[in-house]
């Protein structure tokens, strides 16, 4: 049995078995651990003040095109997806190691532009490269760990109740837009174009809004890293619920509407590779949070009884769908 | 320029200067943090405790041989890896990320053979495995982040001090002359090769005597994982002091005389890829370590005035030789 049959989330559920402790008693208490594998970060107690501990890695020609990619940006966005993760705990970044596999004939150029592209966004988010490893690869992978600290809470993905409202920030799709721009290998872009391959390159992490749902009150959260409904079951599994979204309130933005109208649906529910925030919380939670803030949020479902994990799609122009078993996975064939 | 003409530590330092911090105002203050690029691993405070944050890498058929290895000695062998950085900080390990770069052939068995290595070490340890990333990727990496803990206070690279002795646990050379049997590819091993191999395949960090160490009022300490030589440089480098090294006092294990009887200086000098601790400490400190401890620790050398890096090997077969200027790198061809 390859990795490819099983897929990514099947490898993680046979991971978390391996992992798990039995007798052994590890050298911090057991209660000192908050959350392990299943979540979007690592979190524990280090005295009164949470840690929340995360990774991430891109890999030439997987991740990003190396001969079409401006260095910089690639830095900047792996900064970004491990922000990510933490944004969706709520928590506040600090510190940060870099790992970079190294083929030889890597230019010292190539790499300073890509330290340039971490420190603009480490700068920004008030993160500090503390260490890393450099190794000799045939293949450039960049790997980076991020820390961050929450005052004595996080969100979490499996916190969901039924009768919560589903919200999502920003728009979801623009970054897999972006990617098929990306693809055509076009030089004169418009500017929706280039509104949509920004969103991929350069995405930003929503770390404030992260902090200010936890603040709110907000109890469950995840980052549409892997594209908005394939979290969304995620979120679903870890809380033991079901869900149901409906297009007709989706927001779809002007420029995805403008130069991908048939393809609306495919790129807004799998698009992936994209850093917003799906959170759930309770009616008169999530319209005080929507009457209060200035980002774009929008309420897209509802979170309902039923099998774990379950998602359907109601008010779609096919109707009723259920999209509990598609989705983007980075290793399904 | 390519990253080739300049070597890792050539690397490292620009991104040192890459990196360093200017007006920005990061998450957790200044102060919090007590080391950053140039030593074995991150520290900072949460709280009153010391976090100690280290990661290393190993990618197949550059740091070992992928068609011919037990993927549980992989596994063994990145969590010594990354242990042997909070051993020379004086660290006690708690919880580690893992990160594997997975081409689609991989099956899933030896994936849990790897998780094997890892678990069987990290139980020893007290570590748990709290998370990570699986990625894509063309060739077989994986990545660990560990975190330790100290109490306070933990040893450094730049403490070293004229006058001090310079100590080494255990023998070196013994992984180099087991890499060199395994390249060899064969089947049947005596005794002595079973040992060598086994140094290099399964070696140990010196977690438990690290922190005897800390706890026996020693301040410089350096892991071996580049080389006897190139890490004392490390050490005398950031200490801006000298050393020399007496050949005459050098542990020779009986296995390295009977199987590489005209290759003992370079094994054990140049050797890498192990994980024995050196550190320097006063003549009294370090003659009352000496008598009170179990495990194998030898003087071999001083810590003098000079040229801060410069080593200098003393009563070799051929003399007086000036090491400063040679040793393993990674990169440097």
């Amino acid at each position: 049995m390859n990795v490819k049959d099983i897929g990514e989330f099947g490898l993680i559920e046979l991971i978390a078995q391996w992992t798990e402790k039995e007798d052994e008693v590890p050298n911090q208490q057991a209660d000192d651990l908050e959350l392990t594998i299943g979540d979007d970060a690592a979190v524990w107690w280090a005295g009164n003040v949470l840690q929340v501990w995360t990774t991430d890695t891109m890999v030439a020609d997987v991740h990003f095109f190396a001969s079409a990619s401006d260095w910089s940006d690639v830095g900047w966005k792996i900064i970004a997806v491990n922000l990510s993760d933490i944004a969706a705990m709520g928590g506040t970044p600090t510190y940060a190691l870099v790992t970079l596999g190294l083929p030889e004939h890597v230019s010292v150029n190539d790499i300073q532009r890509l330290y340039a592209g971490m420190t603009a966004l480490s700068n920004e988010e008030g993160i500090r490269i503390v260490g890393g490893d450099l190794v000799k690869s045939p293949v450039f992978f960049v790997t980076v760990s991020l820390m961050g600290i929450a005052q004595g809470l996080v969100l979490k993905r499996s916190a969901a109740k039924t009768g919560d409202l589903i919200v999502t920030s920003g728009f979801p799709g623009l970054s897999a837009a972006g990617l098929r721009i990306l693809s055509e290998g076009r030089q004169a872009l418009d500017g929706h174009e280039v509104l949509l391959t920004s969103a991929h390159l350069r995405p930003r992490a929503r770390t404030k809004l992260g902090r200010h749902l936890l603040a709110s009150g907000v109890q469950a959260t995840i980052d549409t890293s892997d594209g908005l409904i394939a979290d969304l079951r995620k979120l679903c599994f870890a809380s033991g619920v079901a869900a149901t979204i409906d297009w007709s309130l989706m927001p779809v933005h002007p420029a995805l509407e403008a130069i991908f109208p048939d393809d609306l649906a495919k790129l807004i529910l799998d698009g992936g590779e994209e850093y917003e925030l799906i959170f759930t919380a309770t009616p008169p939670v999530v319209h005080r949070l929507l009457s209060e803030s200035s980002e774009t949020m929008n309420v897209i479902g509802q979170i309902i009884g039923g099998n774990p994990g379950a998602v359907t799609l109601v008010n779609s122009s096919v109707g009723e769908i259920d999209l509990t078993h598609t989705g983007w996975d980075h290793f399904k064939s």
